[in-house]
Formats: C-alpha cells, structure tokens, sequence
C-alpha cells in the first residue's frame, strides 16, 4: 500500500530487530570508520571507561538503520512514499553496545508538518529508541524525514 | 600533548580529508546498513528524486567520522582526554553524496559547559561541515563530547 503524508497518524509506532551485535563486525567497523582504541582491542579498551570492546555509536546507528529498513520492507510497508531523511534533531547515545548485546527498537510517529516550499511534500518527526537485552536504552534519536502527500484531484473547472 | 577541556578555546577549528567517495564502498555499506534501492543500483536511483547513486546518509557520517579520527591520530593530537560522544544536538543532511564526490571537512568548537554529575568532565559541542569538490554542504552536525578536566591539585591542608 503507498500511505501518503496524509495517511499516518501521530503515535504510530513501528518496531524492529531484534538483532545480534557481532564481534568481528564490531571491530571491521571500527577499522574503517571509528579506529579509536576502545572499538578495535579488548584489552585497549578495558583502559577506558569503556571497560571492554564496545562498538562505534555510528556502527550502532548503521544497525539501527539495517533493521529499520528490513523491518519496512518485510512488512511490504508504506515506504514508497518517504523520501529520504533531512537529519535529526537529536540524537543521544545513552549506554555502550557491547558484542553479544541483542538490540530491538522502536519508531514513534511525534510530529506532522506541512512544507511550506515543497507543497507536495510534507515532514515526519520520528522518535526512534534501541533497546538491548536488558531493556536499557542504548540509542534515541528524532529523524526528520520528507515524505510524499497524497496528489491533489485534478480541478474540475 | 594532553590537552584539557580547560586548554580549548571556543573557535577552535580542526580540518579534515580530503577523501573520495568509492562506488563499491557506497553499495556494500547500503547492502548491509541501508538496503535502500537508490544506494544499491544506479538504474533503480535513476527513478528517484537523487536521479543516480547516492551514498547512505549514514555511509556519510561513518566516512566524516574516519576522517576525523585519521586527522586527530596523524596530528599527534589532544584525542587522549576526549571520552567519547554523548550525542548529537543536529544533524542536516544537505544534499546526496556520490560516489566520485570529494569530501573534507572541518569541526569547529562552539560550546564548552562544565558538568555538575561528573565535575572530573566537561562537555564540548563542535560544529562539524563536511562540503564536496564544489564547496557545497552536504553535511552539518552539532556534536556533545565528554572532555577530561584538568586534575586539581592536591589540597595543602
């Protein structure tokens, strides 16, 4: 079905995962996109606050994002219509993701608004939340997301 | 050199890159992170409003995020006493990434507040840019890092 900006009501939630964190990636990860000590070497990162191997908040966000879009896809979802995200307006890593974690998450529809330059489009606000085994918060974030209105019928003047 | 959330002064500014975006990276990241059809196949994105392959968003903070922390490593740099980051207070991403595109970037710090739960840490917010070869925005952030305070001398009572 192809919902339109129109079609989804605040407090519609969509949930994902969940999935495994898995070690070797953690680290193939962090080789490439975040080579700080911490993400890369078990014993360099019992030195630090970490205490132990954790992954790199942006693999976290990447998982995040994997699960999300297999989760729509899978559910032969509404996605059709979204176009793509603007950003976020707040993201906060708010505990480790450590390899072994399992983490699920959530997406809450909490804001509508209409584009004043792009009338065809209009703005979903987004409050994602990841969880891990623990039901800990790991991850919130507020996406910001253009998504396709429904097509005005043609005048019949 | 050990530089303390004391010995940064706002304005400050760190450079980064340049990098090139490479087209099988751009695809193998979308595979895993964001299955996307118009981050995996050319013909598939040129239906869509980027018109051609465009690399995930979050290929694009991953890509930043290496760069930076290459830059910080092969500066010698003050990395030692940065904690890591709590979050993201904004991030716009301004125009599709592609591949070819040449990135760099720069993080300038725009915010120091001192922590009253861990007075050991204090907390830095940089505004990161990262613009193509045409010197246009692709991507802005507002990063909160945890940043080590100078240690108090012993008391001589």
């Amino acid at each position: 079905m192809d919902y339109y900006w129109e079609d989804l009501e605040l407090g519609l939630t969509e949930h994902f995962g969940p999935f495994e964190v898995d070690r070797e990636e953690v680290v193939a990860f962090a080789e490439r996109y975040d080579p700080q000590p911490f993400h890369l070497d078990e014993d360099a990162a019992a030195k630090t606050h970490f205490g132990r191997l954790a992954a790199s908040g942006w693999h976290t966000t990447a998982m995040m994002m994997g699960a999300m879009v297999r989760a729509r896809q899978n559910s032969g979802g509404w996605q059709a219509n979204a176009l793509g995200a603007m950003g976020l307006d707040e993201l906060r890593w708010r505990r480790p993701v450590f390899p072994g974690d399992v983490l699920r998450g959530s997406s809450e529809l909490v804001e509508k608004l209409e584009s004043r330059s792009r009338p065809e489009t209009g703005i979903l606000k987004w409050r994602t939340r990841l969880v891990n085994q623990d039901d800990q918060e790991v991850l919130s974030l507020v996406s910001v997301v253009l998504h396709r209105r429904r097509p005005k019928a043609a005048s019949a003047d």
